[in-house]
This record gives structure tokens, sequence and C-alpha cells, in this order.
């Protein structure tokens, strides 16, 4: 069974509601390398409605971040000597979504990043969003990766 | 007592899980003006965490979003000469958020938009979030107005 790069997070950075393993009430979004590429997928709820029939913007941005982070979590661990099993943890310095179409709800969601960018400590990735196959929207992120005993500071 | 913007969308657009009046699951975020400014506030719940103690980037950004498609609303509304009491609807065509800093969860968070360009139905509006007196991220958005039968295409 391949563990998804949520997985290898610490459990005190395994709490974020987009992603988090132990977040019971969040998404649990779960992200895995394709190749080169980096894929995690999604089914929208009921509430997750914008106007009828599409799933809302901030539902789109939050799964656009937490596929990004993982992924700049996973190509940094891939480009570094490991020290453990444990990935490095990213936060997120700037997200940037275009909203292209809306996107359908009642279908799975499919997210695909491409690492655009390491230098040192920061990652770019681009995401796009996926549903019916179309290109729904397209997010660029930058990540920045934190030390172990991160406190915000 | 000063109705919301999103408490003049029509009941077909009031069901977003941002703002939507009608979704009872969702944040229902409330925006007014203030002066020309426009201000939200909200608070986080427990599980809205990214890293311990800090709000998730997703949250940021879908409170900036809806933040930022109310205030385009109600910027429409008021350049126009108006049908009925009830406000346009936008939707989001771009989103960009710098996160200047960790956003605590532990207090209540201030969102104060401008409207920096009206041009046809699109309208550009910068967002600040605001957690204890500091700015921890900055939005800005555009969006576009959509007809009062839009079904998506």
């Amino acid at each position: 069974m391949i563990k998804a790069f949520q997985e290898y997070y610490t459990e005190d950075f395994s709490h974020c509601y987009g992603c988090g393993t132990k977040n019971e009430k969040g998404h649990q979004l779960k992200t895995y390398w394709d190749g080169d590429e980096t894929v995690s997928r999604f089914t929208p709820k009921a509430e997750h409605t914008a106007l009828p029939h599409f799933v809302y913007g901030g539902l789109i941005a939050s799964l656009i971040d937490c596929h990004s982070t993982g992924s700049g979590s996973a190509a940094l661990y891939k480009s570094q000597i490991a020290q453990s099993e444990n990935y490095p943890r990213c936060v997120t310095a700037s997200l940037k979504v275009d909203y292209l179409k809306p996107t359908p709800i009642d279908c799975n969601l499919e997210l695909r990043g491409i690492i655009k960018e390491i230098k040192g400590r920061k990652v770019t990735i681009l995401t796009d969003l996926i549903a019916n196959n179309d290109i729904c929207a397209k997010g660029e992120v930058i990540v920045i990766q934190v030390s172990d005993d991160w406190n915000g500071i």
C-alpha cells in the first residue's frame, strides 16, 4: 500500500483542515506521485456548492493549496538527503488561482501538479484542477519549508 | 438592522458554502459597507487549523474570495441603476493571496476590502485579512457579474 505524502508528516504537522490525517472534520486530501507529476483526488459534498450545481471557489483554492504544499514537501524530500522517513512541512507564501470555468459538483475532482522550481527552501508548484477531463482551474503556488520545530515565529 | 450584502442575493444564489445565507453547513460570511471600504468578520473554529495554533490557508482564501465577490456585487449595485432590491451576483475569475504571516486561530478575523476598479461587469477588489490588528494576508480578486438566470454556461 503506497502512503500519501501527508502520511509522512510528523504528528504535530498532521492537523490541517485541508490535508491533515489527524483532522477528523477536515478534507484529508491525499497526494501521490504519478511519474514526475503529483496527483490528488477529492469528491465534493453537496454543501460545497457555490451557485447551484458548481463547487464554491474557496474549496477549489483550498484543494489547490493543500495539494501544492504536499507536492512541495515531497519534492523537497526527494531532493534532499533524508534525515528520517518524515517529509519536511511547507507553508504557503502565495496562492494564485485562475477559475477558467465552473467546476461541476457531482463528480470526482482530480488535482495534478508539476514542480516548476525548487530554490533552497522555496518550491513553486503548478496545479490544475480537473473535472470530467476539463481543466476548470489553474493554480500557481509558492510554498516554503519550515523547520521541524516551527511554531509560527 | 442593516442587511449584509449576501442578504440581497436572490434565493437561488444564496447557497454558497462560504457566504450563502441558505447554506446551513457553510460559513455564512456577511459583508457590509464601512464608508468606502467593505468589512466582514469571522471567528474560525478549532478544526480550521493548519499547523498548530494557526488558521489553514484554504479558509483564508475562502474568506477573501467570498468577501470579495460580495464586495464586487455591492459595488456594482451602487454603480448601476437598480432594477430591484436584489444585488447582482458575481463569480470569481482570479484569486491571488499573499500569506504575510501565520493567522492566529484563537481570535476574531476581520476582512477589509477596497474596490480597486470597476470595468463593465468586472470588478477588482483588494482584501486584507486582519487578526489582532495585524494584516496576515492580502488578496487581490477579480470577479465577474453573471446574469440573473446564470446556469454555468
